[in-house]
């Protein structure tokens, strides 16, 4: 089929962003909010316009919390609104319990939640490009048409997002340990940091700023991110502190002289590489072994456009890069991931053009 | 004073580096190692040359496992070959220690530590500038001479790292806080990872690739920095293992329906953006709030010369940059931090030339 009509319910983020990626794909866009003042921003934003309950539509994405997920969706259906619908809360497994025991039908109906968002909140911080090149997971049942689950990929495919299918229980559980469990474990991670005297701070890498960059986000927003999975986040968090509870005892048996005590620190960070080993590449693959060029660059404008100028020259692709200032130093480096057998052709190549690369033997 | 002869007494990654980055400085460089294969393979790196024992040096730099440290101060002291000693352990409060059971003069003795090293290990993963800009910690005692102090501030001054004065005590609380920590807490949820079905990881985003990056680090490596800090790491890792118990715990109640134990995961949500808030900034103040400019680019090379081409023609500094590619799709996203006042101005600039610069209320 083709979207020609969608109904947004709720204009918060998440709601008002598919409304502006829609829209930039020429699907008319209606809007509905509880709250008038946010349907105006939205719409002034270029989401779509306000929604006139009489006006049919082919999809309705109920973009509410997960608590009100089941009562919307009962409503539109009874008023008969939509051909299809959809949801985009975070969790999946409670609201599609409810909208079976409110007697939805599940028919018309298949939740899926954008793997997106942002610290900010509301429809001021929607963008059109939320979605791009994001997972979106859609969480099809027996019960699902197969009308409804094109609508739904074809509503993911506008946005410019990844379907992912899966069950609501395996939805819940995936959230909860590449999401929602590592939020909270650099969330504790973060808090050391700040009863930490300032001299600690002072010898701060780049390794911890990695691993605490996401303990930045809004408490208020993850209290309820975290409360509507609760279940399955406490799983994890169970055994991430079983494991660190264990990794301590070990390491108070090793300073205490027990040599024996080794193998089980080893154990868990040959887990920890294992497991790390196994998150996707950028491209959706596995991930790869880029090769990596480090240069020395100052800290000025030009630099960098003088440095991707000559990996153009060379027809590199730089497929990912860091950059590493050195504090109290008008010097930094930067590292260029790129395709394995490109490295030592741009190391060669920035060298013979007076860059600083540092010897890679 | 004036650095003019440095003995390296150990050539593995860190002394090595140590011998490039002296070299690179005039500095004369003596290398030695009980592995003669490695002293050789430094020397052709161009580290040094080998020293031979009645060489008399300025500086002797003790670049030896922790366990090592203090009889290979002892046997270098004996024979009076240096007027300065220092060490670049990972641990400093129990070689400290032991030097001063052995009868080192402490004095002539200042322990430091470069806070740098690589996944790499040997003379062969050595660079010039490995310590650029890094934080390089040292521990002077009441018994510290101000020429020990001043000869061990230059050599961290030659090697263009940053030097940050805290006892020994300070220095192993510290990294274990700033470092081993952190390392452990990321592998315990990587190692999640390694169990996660499939689906799960399908699903995982930019938060869980942050929070798990350092866990892919070398075990046997680590093993070695954790054991030898190994009570410091095992109490943070005891306050982190029990914050995380007691979320779970808190999550629990949540999903039996008690609201009541909101705010206790609120709490630690809160201590982790405290405590990511202090770390500080890359040029060593705190941490700036940078303005961020998201801009399309397309994942071919030439775009990234053209971008940063635009930042220079503005004359905007850019400060840091992450991409995002899209899995799937030949688009990403790049994300420019450069000076709050110059967001607008850069976002503009990119408009007006028409790359996709996406909304920004």
């Amino acid at each position: 089929m083709k979207l020609g009509t969608v109904l947004v319910l709720g204009t918060g983020l998440v709601g008002t962003s598919i409304g502006l990626a829609l829209r930039q794909r020429g699907v008319t866009v209606l809007l509905a909010d509880r709250d008038l003042g946010a349907v105006r921003l939205a719409r002034e934003m270029g989401a779509g316009q306000e929604w006139h309950s009489g006006d049919p539509v082919d999809l309705a994405v109920v973009a509410v919390p997960p608590a009100h997920v089941a009562t919307e969706l009962r409503g539109l259906q009874q008023r008969d609104t939509a051909r299809f619908y959809t949801d985009v809360a975070s969790v999946k497994v409670r609201p599609l319990a409810r909208a079976a025991e409110l007697g939805c039908d599940l028919g018309s109906y298949l939740a899926s939640h954008p793997m997106a968002g942002r610290e900010k909140a509301g429809p001021g911080a929607a963008r059109a490009d939320l979605f791009l090149g994001r997972p979106w997971a859609l969480c099809p049942t027996e019960e699902t048409l197969p009308g409804t689950r094109a609508a739904v990929l074809e509503l993911i495919e506008l946005c410019g997002a990844n379907p992912v299918e899966v069950s609501a229980e395996e939805h819940d559980e995936a959230v909860a340990v590449v999401s929602h469990a590592p939020h909270v474990a650099a969330s504790a991670v973060a808090a050391r940091l700040a009863e930490a005297p300032e001299a600690a701070l002072g010898l701060a890498g780049q390794g911890v700023r990695d691993v605490t960059r996401v303990a930045g986000g809004d408490p208020g927003l993850w209290l309820g991110i975290l409360s509507g999975n609760a279940a399955p986040v406490a799983a994890v968090l169970e055994a991430v502190s079983r494991d660190l509870a264990e990794a301590a005892t070990a390491l108070r048996a090793l300073a205490g002289g027990d040599e024996s005590a080794g193998p089980e620190v080893t154990q868990l960070l040959k887990r920890g590489v294992a497991g790390h080993g196994r998150i996707p590449g950028k491209h959706g693959g596995p991930a790869a072994r880029y090769g990596v060029v480090q240069v020395v660059i100052g800290d000025r404008p030009g630099q960098l456009a003088r440095l991707f100028q000559v990996c153009e020259e060379v027809g590199v692709n730089v497929e990912d890069v860091r950059l590493e200032h050195a504090p109290g130093l008008p010097l930094g480096l930067a590292e260029l991931s790129v395709q394995p057998d490109a490295a030592p052709v741009l190391a060669r190549a920035l060298h013979e053009r007076g860059w600083q690369v540092p010897e890679t033997p």
